[in-house]
């Protein structure tokens, strides 16, 4: 098996910056098969890599190396970390966008140096994609830097009980179907509110009539809230962050 | 040669949909290749994969491994397939998608089970995926599930002739360069005929002057209608189902 | 190792036109690594391509075959290319968006036949990915076709002085970020002008206050002008070709 070595940016592609950072990859490590995970992460948005990361770092093999660069604070002092977690690695910078792989148990991180020569712009290239393809041919973790005990930690927002005995919870992406994805783990029968509509809990998108908007436990085990054939985000103006309240099915 | 899978999706990446679907394609078939066509097919848009699929279906070696999700009735009671047909293999829902493989000689499609364990919400990762990787690493597809005897077929529309003699088509798609694409075929000196204007067919987008509006024969046979540097589509306000007129040389 | 093919191209992937190019790569070359490089080329925009090519062509390694197809020309009389230069080869249109490769010492190009069966406004599937096919997998340059002397070139603007010392230079592209890149190299210590301000060269985007717009060096070794956390673009109103003016330390 040929080492993985998977993509997550915010770089789009246009602009040649994922070109370079693949051309660095290839030069290092000839043998390696890179992957495109995403290069449309929104700028600088920190949280949707986060919990486009919690989704995936688990599901590929023992011995991949996945390489997150949202890094809105390239060039500063924010440290640059190598994380090796469950038999993966991972490489992007400390500010929480590797929180899935830091918080599971077992886990360890170093922090990269910097080179002299690297770029103040883009350690994508100069920092995270050398480090990337040495953990790919085989470098130990621990030959890379010294250990980083405090890494950035980034949570997915908790729930909370409300006086009434229901779940308070909120929305913590809008995917591209428009589908509202919260942060309430719920049990089969159930009911959702959010902005002053009251629904059940359905099982598929295709147990509603088109057009009607509806709850259902999603992908990851999230309620989410969708609209058949339609954006529920829309129809509903939510956004990230508006509240959704799961009440007991006697409630 | 290591196995090829193709992954036709609409679900853009950013929201790492796609990253789960190739960690468990990864996971089961390690030594695979797996190639991304396109995860921006407009939302649900089964009519736009369906084209893109007659297009690529066959230019792939034998072997070859497709995988097409544009899913709007994922959880409902459509089939999930797989097919095989002309010695590539094509897993997909049962929407009609697939048709272009289905409609060449000597196909077979069988329905494959979901297990109770599946997300209602994304069969892609747990029902096509693990398919997929099945089939790349050499499991027979007769095994795979019982035999699909009536697939859902969807066909490009046909053109009619007008009592005039006239072929009468249609635009069935527009290209992101702005080129409506028609279902007609035409022989060499035809004049085509769209929203009152009438043109000869041309080579090439380069025999005309820019800014101009001319109809060619394009790259899979069909008539399309373009702009010299411009968008047809824009400058003729031409949509899917506009009608498109091929006149014979003499008429 | 694998031959590596990249791609860069104007296609999007929706239309399946990088589906039907992959499938003549795959089907001609099964070892070959197919890498994507970029398909959102803004559509026709040779300029741009030029760009993001000059910052990765020799960023792989060598042996690499780069196809580019951002051909607004096609079926015209315009020459298809194969350029061997510093070890790689590229392929593409001649209208100058290879010129980074031939611009560099001991680079030689060839005309590429049009086969007569090739589509007039596909040369991409039809001589493109034939000819990069070929090359990944052995064929020499010189028997692809007759030696091109003359191919056309363009090159990034270049600065001039100004009458008080200062270097005049434009902004010449505007990156994901809102990045403007500049055509001019700064010392450090310079200062620059651009749309009425005046600002120092900073090193690092996290050099400056949430909201400033700053000037430093970028990861190719131009000025850019960025704003932190913002679009520099848009908060200044630059396009491409927008003059900036490098002042040195003392001026």
């Amino acid at each position: 098996m040929r080492p993985i070595i998977t993509l997550l940016t915010d770089f789009g592609t246009a602009d040649g910056y994922v070109a370079e950072l693949k051309g660095v990859l290839f030069s290092a490590a000839p043998d390696v098969t890179v992957v495109d995970l995403s290069h449309d992460i929104p700028p600088q948005d920190v949280e949707s890599a986060r919990l486009a990361v919690a989704r995936y770092w688990r599901r590929f093999p023992s011995g991949t190396v996945h390489v997150v660069v949202i890094d809105p604070g390239v060039g500063s002092a924010r440290d640059a970390l190598a994380v090796s977690s469950d038999g993966r690695c991972l490489v992007g910078p400390d500010n929480g966008v590797l929180s899935p792989s830091l918080l599971a148990s077992g886990s360890r991180a170093v922090s990269l140096p910097v080179p002299p020569t690297a770029s103040a712009t883009f350690h994508g290239r100069d920092v995270f994609a050398p480090a990337a393809a040495s953990l790919a041919t085989g470098t130990p973790i621990d030959s890379l830097g010294p250990a980083c005990l405090e890494p950035v930690i980034r949570r997915t927002p908790e729930a909370r009980r409300g006086s009434d005995g229901s779940i308070i919870g909120e929305v913590i992406a809008i995917d591209r179907f428009g589908n509202a994805i919260s942060n309430l783990i719920a049990p089969r029968g159930g009911r959702i509110e959010i902005r002053g509509r009251v629904m059940p809990i359905r099982r598929a998108y295709s147990d509603a009539p088109v057009g009607d908007v509806i709850a259902l436990v999603g992908s990851s085990g999230f309620v989410e809230i969708a609209q058949r054939d339609g954006s529920a985000a829309r129809a509903l103006e939510i956004t990230r962050g508006t509240p959704v309240t799961l009440r007991s099915p006697g409630a």
